[in-house]
């Protein structure tokens, strides 16, 4: 067992692995987790307490979305929503071609990979040294009448690029085949709606962006057929079946709502502090690069590669001073393989080994920024001189 | 929008729908919607520790159910361990021929009709007027090389009536077949020992044993293979993606310790709630009965049939008084066909449509019960006279 360390220790630099849950969050989720536990499906007027609540953190999650409360799903995870999403795809199109990126989250490179396995055909497209996707490429790999849907990242977890899901969802559109976006990374950050661009589903996740872990939506666009996977009960218009986790439900919907508010907060506060924070840490250290567009990439995110060094090494050293970042995206951590995504974008496997993911949020201050900023100099040499 | 009631008004009788969260639940649940927010697939002690949360709860989730922490699988909800066992039995085997009962939640029985659509065969077996199952019917039903798994509730949630799952479960083992029971009623009400017979998966749900709603976990016997549905991160050993819902889990394991303690309190003081229910209802009530075997049930479950009554209208009048029970389980309300339960015992449309579930629980006092035995009578006396 590690040594444990007190919360207030630490300094969060981790915000596209989870977020700290907002108070605010916490404070609505309370009299779901005490006093009123009623089931939503009963008739009497206790469950309909319970089911005006999940009504109210369908329509918070709509106004993220930018879509109608009809279209929200909710489900467990971000996993759930993409997962569910494909499968549906593919059943209700009768196609067996899936279009998708290099760099996925996850749970579509998994379950691309057992689709694989089941004989579906699966394109993966490439992305250049910046990590940006070419939509002629998405039109190249469409294969008429055979290919059910393309999925792709919105904004990419470990550099925060962004793909032109308003164009790609044009082409599928223009193609009549399905769109799928996994827009895990994207509430708080960029503005999303659904309304203006023609995505037929898009998959979010609540503790992405200050809500618990455990839940999530996916946006399934009206007209688009859905073949639920989770069958039961009429939760969910008979779309997912399940006892409703009430309180990360309606911790989600106040989530979405502080979101909303706090757009602006993201893209200028938080972006200043990540923006400091690469310049000041790119003039201090010789022999680093930020990894990812300049421009065409979340404003909270920060990838990096430290030359001569190792990202495990690094991260133990941080640790140590309680600063929590990431080499790769969370959900791998434990493996030892380079990052599929830096591969992807040409990194060799010492440079991908030697990249961190700074991602910051809501309650970081320039002061934490400060903090690391001077450690961290020397944590870098002091690998530096250790690594062969 | 029906009026608001509050809490402290109601007299829950509707324990098999969904429980109270039990205080100490949610005292163990708060570190984790607060300070401990960490991603648990984090390499930093940040994570480590809401890993450490996790191992707890697999912990206490073995003890209530008398297995090894590694067969047990966290999941979203019964529905998605019901969903899952299912699947996972039908892709490992290779079978095509699945054995269920007339009287399965809608998670079974939904799957099943599913499952016929896409060319799967499905027996279901019936139960008597008792609601009692034959061993000798399930080993009549089973296909040499076809039968790819028995599937049965261990204890029903309308009735009570429990199965032979342990003779099932030996039959199973005989036949090399797969054996999935349902156990979502069965937490802190009968003793759950996988380690003395032999089943292959069994869900169960936290929000039946006062964790909160949108947890459950699967427990799959080591050595039993396995098929995730969720694919992607490798959280639960790769055997269901998805960021962990931290909060609810360790709640669960939590309600797990107290359905251990309580077991004994189930088995004494709210079987003898139970039971003093029924006798009184049945002497002061003429034309009631109980259904289900006598002896053979649930100790807090009560499912009574009103002759020549009508369930809606007992229940907006119970509603009225702040009591909570239901007619048909609570994840089918809102349909208006008597219970499939009911019916495969043999009761007919209007015996069926008068019938009430009452489950009682850890929370409920002999006063609550008094209480609604004083009203009752005059209850069924208006709806009687105004049902034609």
């Amino acid at each position: 067992m590690k040594m444990h360390i007190a919360h207030s220790q630490i300094v969060y630099f981790d915000n596209n692995a989870t977020t700290r849950i907002a108070p605010e969050v916490f404070e609505a989720m309370v009299p779901y987790l005490t006093d009123y536990y009623g089931n939503a499906s009963s008739a009497y007027r206790f469950g309909a307490q319970v089911s005006e609540a999940l009504a109210l953190a369908r329509e918070q999650i709509s106004a993220l979305l930018g879509c109608s409360p009809e279209e929200v799903i909710f489900t467990s995870c971000g996993t759930e929503s993409d997962n569910t999403a494909i499968e549906s795809a593919l059943r209700t199109s009768g196609r067996n071609h899936i279009i998708t990126t290099a760099v996925e989250h996850s749970a579509l490179k998994k379950q691309c990979t057992a689709l694989e396995r089941r004989g579906h055909a699966v394109t993966y497209l490439p992305v250049d040294a910046q990590g940006l996707l070419a939509v002629e490429e998405a039109e190249k790999a469409i294969r008429p009448s055979e290919t059910a849907v393309i999925s792709m990242m919105w904004a990419n977890n470990e550099t925060g690029v962004l793909f032109p899901v308003e164009e790609i969802a044009a082409l599928c559109k223009k193609k009549n085949i399905l769109f799928h976006t996994d827009a895990v990374q994207v509430p708080g950050k960029i503005s999303i709606r659904t309304a203006d661009f023609p995505v037929s589903f898009l998959s979010i996740s609540g503790h992405k962006f200050h809500a618990p872990k455990g839940v999530g939506a996916l946006f399934v666009r009206k007209g688009v057929r859905f073949a639920p996977t989770m069958l039961g009960g009429g939760q969910e218009k008979s779309r997912r079946a399940g006892t409703e986790n009430v309180a990360s439900i309606v911790g989600m919907g106040r989530a979405a709502e502080l979101a909303l508010q706090h757009l602006d907060h993201e893209r200028t506060t938080v972006k200043a502090l990540r923006d400091h924070f690469e310049s000041s840490l790119l003039a201090q250290i010789p022999g680093t690069r930020v990894n990812g567009h300049p421009e065409l990439r979340l404003p909270n995110t920060s990838n990096i590669t430290f030359e001569g060094t190792d990202a495990e090494a690094l991260l133990l050293l941080l640790d140590k001073e309680g600063v929590c970042c990431s080499a790769g995206s969370a959900c791998t951590t434990g493996s030892v393989e380079p990052s599929h995504v830096l591969s992807a974008m040409g990194l060799d496997a010492r440079q991908a080994m030697g990249s961190l993911r700074f991602s910051f949020g809501r309650y970081n201050s320039t002061a934490e920024v400060d903090r690391v900023l001077a450690w961290l100099p020397s944590l870098v040499q002091k690998v530096r001189a250790s690594v062969p």
